[in-house]
């Protein structure tokens, strides 16, 4: 028995957020004080740094759970199967739902349980729960459902992650800026075809790392010190990631027994163009190989980082040959490999 | 191999809220009326349905993650276990930490993220995350513990319930004196040992079900829109339960092989008194028996429903000898249920 991913699908909002809007923003230092560039230097810089141009913002009246369910709506219909027959409905997300202009996460009910609503699924033992992992919750999710595909506790699973950053942001942070709304969703599922998971690989790091990325006050210090949004210290995030992704990676393909020459395409988290390549960079020194050409598909310059739902989304688009100079053959192996919020890391090295 | 629970924790917060604290309290009816009662008979009629008469609320400086943390290290030291072994921690909750009067959930990062944190664990290989299930969550960490385990992929987890419902429940509806603070928590891990989980069962009930419990308005109509509490409809919840709970609770007993009359104890999620009362008899009418004497340990009386937290404290309590007429012997076949937000109904037949 493999375990294969038979349907994808993504939600890519409609409202584009260019670079040019946050031209009127008060971009302060963390410590309050203002940044002495006017903000046309400011955002150059954070161009030229994270490659985003644009992002995308989800509609003032869709939430989370809304974006989700359109992305598992489309990866149902891929896989062409029958909602009915999902044994589970794995959401990754990190703020649940929060309604356009309101500070409150909304999780009860969790996510899960309102996509599978919104998907009309009557089936009571198709079981429906959100796993909070960062921004590597897509992939947890698939080394989850991998789970319970293996010790026999299910068949069909469908995994989702959906985030709207945009709602969590603070508008006085030039990290705002990175973020982005979206969701992609996978069916996947036990299957007697070749390929699917080869290996995955986990890790947290949580001794010294946990809060790099945190729920911290706006840096503008007149505002409400009881009202938070998502913060991060991107210079360690930057170096811990360059430090340990690429040994997950390593490790993840090393247990998987393929070759790093047999490596197709690695669909990297979407957090910072910069730094993606320079995990690439990284990675293949590990096995002293020349990086191949369009070895790493991204997204990140017109859809910015939108958490849990990059992978996916990302993934979504190279299958349907929607990203230049990107394609996928059957048997091709590929390597998802995520980081963020925990903090966390995964990798799943898969045969297409 | 089986999979047995080696080692059980529980916090119970210090802060004893009694019935009488409600006293002074504004009650209305959902609609912004005022109910025409004094709040000495809507208290009186409070306890004789949900057999409430007092509550645990968390100091002001503590979170639910410290909370979880708590229960955690009792049973890491009950299990004798080194932290650095753990392979798995899992935490179920529904809300995050909410700081003492604020209205913000924080799950940045994910309170597994926190709780491995203070535990002082490096190991990175053991793997932290949230999971967001309702009440039921608990009981379905362990039951995604056994996925882990049976598949390979873990032999030992810690699995926590933490959750402080005083933060986010509307002082003007009568349902805030449900609501109570607490984390229980266990090692469960693969063993040679005979007994442990026998059988499980989950089911999620979304089509009709999925806002039975929501997170909604204040009953008082002049207090901010955008602020939300912890609402539920609980005469629905109340027969969607009776009809639910003891289906399950039977099919997964019937899954185990053993019979009724073998079933030493039944800890049900301490939701209300008269609705598990309403299980039981339900449950062994499937059955054609009479209620043994002594089966179904209760805690509500006196620590209200804490959510996740109200099963594996009841279970630790228990096992510690700290319920009248409740002791555990081992081979003692037992029953864990639970049911809430989702709607979600769990159960695992258990030999001790």
């Amino acid at each position: 028995m493999n375990i294969k991913i038979t349907g994808t699908g993504s939600y890519i909002p409609d409202t584009i957020e260019k670079n040019d809007a946050f031209h009127q923003h008060q971009f302060l230092n963390t410590d309050g004080t203002v940044i002495n560039h006017p903000n046309e230097v400011i955002i150059e810089k954070f161009k030229a740094i994270t490659g985003i141009a644009e992002r995308r913002y989800a509609k003032p009246h869709l939430n989370s759970s809304d974006l989700g369910f359109f992305a598992a709506e489309r990866a149902i219909n891929d896989a062409g199967i029958n909602p009915e027959t999902l044994d589970y409905i794995i959401v990754a997300h990190n703020f649940g739902d929060v309604k356009h202009n309101t500070i409150q996460s909304d999780v009860i009910p969790s996510l899960a349980a309102r996509i599978k609503h919104s998907l009309r699924i009557k089936n009571p033992k198709c079981v429906a729960y959100d796993i909070l992992f960062g921004c590597p919750g897509w992939v947890e999710g698939v080394i989850q459902a991998k789970a319970f595909i293996k010790s026999g506790m299910a068949k069909r699973c469908l995994v989702i992650g959906s985030e709207t950053l945009s709602r969590v942001v603070d508008k006085h942070d030039r990290d705002a800026m990175i973020f982005s709304d979206g969701a992609g969703a996978t069916i996947v599922e036990a299957t007697d075809e070749p390929g699917g998971i080869l290996a995955h690989e986990t890790a947290s790091f949580t001794y010294d790392e946990a809060y790099f990325l945190y729920y911290g006050n706006s840096n503008n210090q007149s505002l409400d010190k009881d009202t938070r949004y998502i913060k991060m210290d991107g210079r360690k995030i930057y170096e811990f990631a360059l430090t340990n992704v690429p040994k997950a990676m390593q490790s993840c393909l090393d247990a998987s027994g393929v070759d790093i020459t047999q490596v197709k395409k690695i669909f990297i988290h979407q957090a910072n163009e910069k730094m993606d390549e320079a995990i690439l960079k990284r990675f293949y020194r590990l096995y002293r190989t020349e990086i191949p050409e369009h070895i790493m598909p991204m997204s990140i310059q017109t859809l910015g980082n939108s958490s849990v739902a990059t992978v996916p989304t990302l993934f979504d688009l190279v299958r349907n040959n929607k990203l230049e100079n990107h394609s996928l053959s059957k048997g091709d192996v590929i390597i998802f490999a995520s980081v963020g919020a925990g903090m966390h890391i995964n990798a799943i090295v898969y045969k297409y």
